[in-house]
């Protein structure tokens, strides 16, 4: 079976986001086969649909064409204000249009999160599940990841030091590899 | 390949639900090689640990048997105060028991919904989604069945007249029949 | 002012739930001048529009005469299925019927919820608080009480043993007799 | 009474925006006593921990002024992806922070929203409704208004010339208005 390639974005902009970490510690814990490209979208303006029908801004036309060519996607998500940031939600508008011709749908798609405290992006997680519904993303329901108290579990350079959430990583990506061969028909299930 | 089974259920009780009519539609509308089984939850008892403890009842067995038995399930849910009905529910909450042993685990699902005014079960069929990643279910994201205005789409005899609706649900059954092959590895995407 | 006399339910019939648990402390940590009535939702039949045509059962009827009589509700829900459990939502139903007349419109609300694992019943809040658009119920924001890990919560007996727990079922309650004043126009914010 | 001051936004930038339409339309619909700053999200950036520590935009501290000095808020609301927009959710990011001193929290609060088809923003309304319980915003739970079908209610210049959508808009002013006298204590319910 063909190797795969997974695109990765973290919906915070700061440098010492722990789900930016958290994706960079899934880069050290993929499966054989499988590759991750993460994606920066702080060069993503604004949506704005007089912008996209003047045109597509450069930043936008990558983006997409990153989605286009990946095989699975992997969100790393924030919970502001019990939902998911409007960093993320605006990417995903940019990436989701026009609705007939998105490169998000049928992608297969991991999500994880972490939080300072307790929820570990649960009602985030939750919200980015129904924006999945419209775009046709197809989200793997098990495992979840959801990081708790996460400046206990990463060290003053932002590594990933928690055994258990490094598991718990490595069982997602492995999951997302299945999902994602089961869903082109390489695997019976 | 091997003709699929699916289970159906509706979320109202009352005789006339148009939900429960909207089952009966798609028992004619189902494409070549599907059966479909639809089930009462009328004999299902509010769900309680101990009563479980004691022993699972007869009809919640019975619910859980045809489930684990049927290759995909179709359910009809109405919207009662912008979420799933408590009947649905508890028929969902009784069949996720135990967690580790349910036999929703798995099971591609295809959601319907009616209204008598103009949201088409929407908000529910959000809250059903959700559910569906505790229990595990495989929900098709596409085409989603909003039944607005059901009054005007139903006849007195509870025969789903509207041709759009019924090609919408036919549309909804071939789409959970390619799923389901999908899903089982029988064909590729 | 006068005394205040709060309506609770629990969403779990078991005898020995935590939520269950967490109400009858609540019943120990009241402010002056309130009161707790604590009603079973056990005698209540699953919801059927033809059952209610013919005759609102008495179990029923019982229960929208005790929330009519309330000043407020105070609701203990499990979450089951990352929603809140049918047992809950059916007594719900049942209350919110005829939507035009419902003893539930314009009753203020505090929620909190008990779990055995992490999450608290936060995704199960998260849908009550939809069901509370619809119906009109009027729910504090602050402060959440999302009791985890319950059962290093709730001594043998079921009686609540963590003092931060406590303090903060106390707060809920304090919170809620204010913004009951608060909405009957009784006090100045 | 004192007059009141709201503060409206948009979630969408584009000139031709149905919901910046629906918000000008309020501004002509106002009951008396009541008047409505509109507020353009435009020149608020992407929301990044690491700029606002360097010093929060101009853009946004002029937002969070604004909110301040609001008595309440009127939110109009697209729905892109079955949730809110990016834009929207970003700029009440920044509004929420920090937590402890957000201009949002207390604020009562009146959503509307307005589709080109038949939801009529219903899903990204409940979700912004999770998004004012982290915030401690205090919406309105009554009239809903949901502008379903936005192209047939607009004319070519952006005039809501739908009466019964007019009307829907005048009570649901009306009803904010009475919610934050209420809050205030200004009223007897």
């Amino acid at each position: 079976m063909k190797n795969l390639h997974l695109l990765g974005f973290s919906g915070s902009l700061r440098r010492g986001s722990f789900n930016s970490a958290l994706l960079r510690a899934a880069a050290e814990l993929l499966p054989e086969g499988v590759a991750l490209e993460v994606l920066d979208l702080s060069p993503i303006p604004l949506y704005n649909r007089d912008v996209e029908t003047a045109g597509t801004p450069e930043a936008v036309q990558n983006f997409k064409a990153r989605i286009a060519a990946a095989d699975a996607l992997l969100i790393a998500t924030p919970e502001y204000n019990y939902s998911i940031p409007g960093v993320l939600k605006n990417a995903i508008d940019w990436a989701s249009r026009p609705p007939k011709d998105t490169p998000l749908s049928g992608k297969p798609l991991a999500i994880m999160g972490a939080s300072g405290g307790g929820s570990g992006t649960m009602r985030a997680q939750m919200h980015l599940r129904h924006v999945a519904v419209f775009t046709n993303m197809l989200p793997l329901n098990k495992p979840e990841v959801y990081v708790t108290r996460a400046a206990e579990k990463f060290d003053a350079q932002g590594r990933l030091i928690d055994e258990p959430t490094r598991q718990r990583v490595r069982e997602l990506l492995a999951a997302l590899r299945d999902w994602t061969r089961r869903l082109r028909g390489e695997t019976k299930n």
